[in-house]
Order: structure tokens, then C-alpha cells, then sequence
């Protein structure tokens, strides 16, 4: 997603104690200690405007959830909707995926959002696609045996490379689904931009496991 | 597909010399043999009234092709199609594919094609649908290395279990299109089914290729 610059947008978020974490490097390896608890953590990467993340983490208090966006100025929208709500589940964290590897350790996650990630359309830069190979190679790194992603997107192409590069990658796949408001599916919690754009085409849904090591 | 049933279908296909073959069974492993050569065998597995394979068959001389119909009915206007050319690459098979492994050696086959096949709706006959796991075990056994399958169909919930069923089995998925009349996708050989439905929703198509074996 990209939004307008915001003037000032990182200072914003630094005045955000409650929810933003300014040094999220720090806690790599440590998020329990951010959550003051051991429960699961869901990361959404790619947060948007934080419509998904914020519902989920309202409607789920014994998850934490961590939203991550590569932009400050959107995840300054974030962080005003955050503000709306006294929760103690979220955290939100500035970073270009390309460096999770910093942020968390090795087994410490347990559920990753890919929610309609730009598309990349020109077949040059699939490779910053966030399900790119290099991608998925680090998401298998930090979540934990048996950890899940689950991507959503309206962009065909996308989605057609997606399931390729899981598949190929030796992830398995479930609840495949190739219309998600026609499919029966119970719970979906939809993104700001999935409001906007579903009556126009499918929305596409997929969970991708990691294989157990062996 | 079904048809009505057609009174002596049986014999008919057997007066069918040029194309029809009464008892596969005998030529497993020695189909080479039946085709006088050994160009590559592609087998479409419920080939409806045989507009695809017999185009097919046209445009590709150098290629064998084994089109295989469960019901007599079905195979009979294969058969009267055929008998419009004069294909020496092209052969008939009456054959419910659970019994695949009586008519093809391991090894034997290049690519096998499922067009449209029948969605089996229920999910108690999931197990019917000709990408269930039985069937997939089937088809490595009789693909060569590196041999295929190419998908295609209009049914949403067969293609989102077969993608799940391909990438669970541990097969390879590439050129994967959720909207194949939409998608660059050059050279495709449309069925009477295909021509009939896909104005009312997308054509789904993949290719799921078999692991080489270590």
C-alpha cells in the first residue's frame, strides 16, 4: 500500500509509547518479554492501514499480534486507529521484510498474514513479491514446527505464483480458496482494501504450512 | 460426462478397428508396439466426446495419443469423430482410470491430461474425483521421471482440492492459471465442454509435474 508522505510520520509513531516499538532488533528472540506473556504470536507483514490486525488482535486477546509496514507513513495510520483501543496484544514495528530475520528468532512465531501484499506486477521485480523463494525461506526460519502463513489477495497473478513458489518449496497447502466471499468460510476478517475491491473480482485465500522437520 | 446410453455402444466401438482398442490390458507395457514407434505417450483420462485429444492428435503427428472414456456411451462419439480422420497416432480405451495400472507399465507415459472432469460435489465421493490421492499414486507409477499432468477445468472446489492434493503428495505445480481465457497462455486446445462453459466463470489450469525420483 502506499500512501501520500506524511511530514514528521517516524516522529509520530516514536509518540506512540503504547503501541510502537522503536527498536524492535532489541527484542529478537524476546517478544515474550515485550508481551509479559508466552502466548502465540501472529505477525501480519504488510499491515496497510491496520484495519485487520487491530479487529483481529480486539477479538483475540490470548494472541499476540505484531504489525509490521515498511512504510512510516502508513503505519502511522496504524497507529492512530491504535489508538482508538486500550490493548495490550499489539505492538506495531517498522521494517522492510527483507530484514525479519533481525526482528525475530529462529522457531518464534507462529502464524505470519501476507494480506494483499503489492503484486509486483512486472515479472523483474517478482522477486520482492513477499512470497518470493527468498521470502519463504526466511519466514520457514522464524516460525515455529508446524507454523502457518495465510495470504489473501485479489491479484490473480500473485496468487498463481504463490501457490507455485509454496508448493515448490515443499510448504503444503490448505484451505485453498479460489473465491473466499463465495467459498464457505467462517470468520474472514477483511482488510480495508478488501472492502474496496472484492465486488470486483475473487479474493483469493490460502494457508501454507511448514513441513515438520524431520 | 454422461450421455444417454446408447443401445449396442459396445459393438460399435469394437467395428471401430483403426481406433478402438478391446483389450488394453494385453498391450501394457508394449503400447510402443501398438503405435509402431516410440514417441512419447500422452493419455487424456476421461476424454468426453474427444474434440481435444483428437485435435490433439492432429497438430501433434509425433506424438502418440490415448484417449480413455469410462463409459461406452461417452467413447462411441469419440469414436464416430475419429473416423472422420485418418490418424495412425490416436487409439480408443474403455477403461475406468482405477484401473490404470492394468493397461500402463511403470513408466510407460509422458503426460496425462484431465480436462473438466467430473467435480464429484459431495464431499463423501472427494475420494471419485481423478485428482484424489489414490489416483495421484496411480499416476506416478505409470508417469515416466519428470513426466506430467495437465489440469483443466471449470469447477472451483475440484481445482482448489487438487492444488492442495498435487502440493500434499509432494508434486511439482507450474504454469498455474486461475483464469486461462484471461492468462498469456498460448497454444490451448479447447474442449466442447470448455467452449459451452467458460463464458459463465474462469477456466482453472495447472501443470503438476512428478518429482524425480532420488
Amino acid at each position: 500500500m502506499r500512501l501520500r508522505k506524511i511530514k514528521g510520520a517516524l516522529n509520530k509513531l516514536i509518540a506512540n509509547e503504547k503501541y510502537y516499538i522503536n527498536n524492535p532488533i532489541d527484542h529478537r528472540g524476546k517478544w515474550v518479554e515485550v508481551f509479559n506473556n508466552s502466548n502465540p504470536i501472529h505477525i501480519e507483514i504488510g499491515c496497510g492501514k491496520g484495519k485487520f490486525i487491530t479487529t483481529m488482535a480486539l477479538n483475540n486477546p490470548n494472541i499476540n499480534f505484531i504489525a509490521i509496514e515498511k512504510y512510516d507513513s502508513v503505519l502511522l495510520r496504524a497507529s492512530e486507529l491504535s489508538l482508538n483501543y486500550d490493548l495490550n496484544n499489539l505492538k506495531l514495528v517498522l521494517l522492510d521484510a527483507e530484514n525479519i530475520l533481525d526482528v525475530f528468532e529462529k522457531n518464534e512465531v507462529d502464524l505470519i498474514y501476507l494480506n494483499f501484499s503489492d503484486p509486483w506486477p512486472k515479472k523483474r521485480y517478482y522477486k520482492r513479491r513477499l512470497t518470493a523463494p527468498g521470502y519463504l525461506e526466511k519466514y520457514a526460519v522464524i516460525l515455529k514446527n508446524g507454523g502457518a502463513i495465510y495470504q489473501k489477495t485479489d491479484n490473480r497473478s500473485l496468487f498463481e505464483y504463490s501457490i507455485e513458489n509454496f508448493c515448490n518449496e515443499g510448504w503444503l497447502l490448505n484451505n485453498v480458496s479460489l473465491d473466499l466471499h463465495n467459498d464457505q468460510f467462517e470468520g474472514n476478517v477483511t482488510t480495508e482494501f478488501e472492502e474496496k475491491w472484492s465486488k470486483l473480482g475473487p479474493i483469493y485465500r490460502l494457508e501454507a504450512r511448514k513441513r515438520k522437520e524431520e
